[in-house]
Formats: structure tokens, sequence, C-alpha cells
């Protein structure tokens, strides 16, 4: 098969459950790439370097942007985020899936030069719900979390520039959908165009 | 919920397996309504009148043309098909799911009035087993036959107007593919522009 990969860029505010649903999904579909995000935010505790995130000092992080070695990045919350650009091309390029796990501002960047990725958008059940797990996560200062949840109504605004919304009330339910979504992409007539030589000689 | 239902049109040339796969897609979704055609052609053996098809004269059938109520219609191998208005119309309104399987001329009129229908290809594995399989039928005369091979080129050259391609290989995997692109379909923003005010008032 020739057929490129499907870049999945799963978005949503901060709470709205990325990181876990993301982590599902990896667990049942081994066969799509993480494309790991250099950060210069701190390690929250479990995370792992060259797991979660690639951590890195600031001045290392400009040095990327400075020699384009980042598809996308955004400065969040007094930190820097970022994907670094060779790795996704090239396992889109061997014709394997990869998941972005960004946030909306990075998510807008990759509208542009990626309008056949499949942009989804996670949606936490209430601002109640959202403001409880930011709280309960218990790794972010006051300030970071009054901030995040004052620029989350501006996040969902969003929304409308996403292809998917998937409701994220119960992480098996969100996984799920997710999975569809997949499965029913690769079924896309536009991304099928070798099938009909294929199959239709 | 006031959100319309979802309009399914399963199509493909004779011998895809529409009516194998949607009578799978039923048994496992027996929420989704199937909307029963109206045709002039004789019984296959085992088929029903109201269950398979509403089976009726030539006559009938053109006063349901002049009267408007019929969706779609074409005459497909000296037999009319169509597809009651009223039906459809009313089930999407209140919020259900319909199923059309028709062939691919009546699909072409749907695209026009239902631009937010899902279309959907059902494509045979080959073109031998497309032949085996209409032969293995055994309902129709050789000069049908010939006549259904014929055209099925010409129809698969229509999958270019369709959402999704299914290969139908497999009955179960075909049916679980269609069942991805339904939740797909609804997990699609376009379709959900009451989620935002229900979830953030």
């Amino acid at each position: 098969m020739s057929q490129e990969g499907l870049l999945l860029v799963v978005s949503g505010p901060s709470g709205a459950g990325k990181g876990t649903v993301c982590k599902s999904l990896l667990q049942k579909c081994s066969e799509i790439k993480y494309s790991t995000s250099v950060t210069t935010r701190k390690p929250r505790k479990g995370e792992e370097h060259g797991v979660n995130y690639f951590f890195t000092s600031v001045e290392e992080f400009q040095d990327m942007i400075k020699n384009n070695q980042l598809l996308e990045w955004a400065k969040v919350y007094d930190n820097y985020y970022g994907t670094p650009t060779e790795f996704v091309i090239e396992t889109l390029k061997s014709g394997q899936d990869v998941i972005l796990e960004i946030d909306v501002e990075g998510a807008k960047q990759i509208f542009k030069n990626f309008p056949n990725g499949v942009f989804i958008f996670l949606l936490p059940p209430s601002m109640e719900e959202l403001a409880s797990r930011i709280y309960k996560r218990g790794t972010d200062s006051k300030e970071v979390i009054e901030k995040r949840l004052a620029a989350a109504q501006g996040e969902i605004d969003q929304l409308i520039n996403y292809n998917y919304v998937v409701l994220n009330d119960e992480v098996e339910k969100a996984t799920e959908k997710i999975q569809s979504i997949i499965i029913a992409e690769k079924c896309k007539v536009n991304r099928n165009k070798v099938l009909k030589e294929e199959y239709w000689k």
C-alpha cells in the first residue's frame, strides 16, 4: 500500500482529558505512532523524558524554532510546547498513522499545513467537571489553574474548525469513538484513490 | 435532542452485496429504520411485500411519480425502483436514522436533495467475484445478468461522488465498517451544533 498514514490531531482545553484518552487509544491501537512533543515546562509526577515529552530548556527550544525543526509550537501559560517535524513527516510517508496530542493553539498551526489531517476536539462534559479535573491533578499553581479555566471558554469556541467533537464523559466511550473515526476516515473515498486500481484492473 | 437523524445511503453495483450487508447492519443496529423501496420487478424467492420491497404494478408506480410521492426513482434493467418520500422525511425529522439501500442511479438523485446524507459505496472485491455472485443468485435471466455486468464498470466510476467506499470482501467486516462510519458521522462538528449549547451554558 502506497497510501499515506492518517495524521490524527487530538486537541481541546486543558482538563479535557487529552492525555488519558490518547493513552487509552494507544493501548488499543498499538499500530498508531505517538508524536512526542517538546516542552519547556517542568515534568509532572510520573512523566518521563522521551515518553510523555522531550523536556528541554528555553534556549534549546528556541534553537529548534530557528532551525525549522518544529511543525508547530506555542507558548501556553508561560511554557513552550512544540511538535518535532521529522518524526511526523517520515512516519506518515511510511504509511503509518500518527497521533498528535496538542493544545488548541498548536492545532491552529497544523490546520494550515495538513488539510487532510483528522482534527478531533475533546470536550469535557461541563465547565464544573473541567475545573474539578484541573484541581484534582494538583500539579499546577492556583494562578496557572485560573489561567487555564479562563482560557477554556475561548478554546471551546475554536471547535468549529475541527472535523469531529468527542465528548469525554467516559474515557472508554471517548476512545471507542475515536477508534470509529479512524476506521471511517480510512473508508473515505478521497483516501482510497488506489483502491479502484488495485481491485479493478 | 432536536438533532435530525442520519440519512444513510448504501449503494453500489448489483452483486456488491447491498442487501446482505444492510440486513446484517439492521440486525446489529435495531434503532436504524429501513426505507422499503417500491419496485415493479417480480419478487425473488423469499422476498416479502412490505419487507423487502413494496411490489407494485407499472401503472401504480407511474401514479406515484406523478403525485411526487417518490424521493428518487429509476428504471433499471426494465424494472422501476423508487423510494417513498414520506417515510424518509418523517423518520429523519423525528431524529431517527434512515437507511436507503439503492442502486447507483437512485443515489444520484439523492445527492442533489440531501447534501448532508452519508453516501456509502459498497465495492465487491473483484469483477470475477461480482459475476460469480450474480450467477449464484440464480434469479435473473442470462440477458439481465449480462446487462448487470456490463453496467457495473460504469457504476463503479460513480464512486468519486460518494463519501465512503467499503470493500465487501466479508459481510461482517463491511458491516463493522459501516457501524464505525455511523458513529464517526455523529461526532462530526457540523452535526453537533446543539452540543455546545447543551453542555456549555
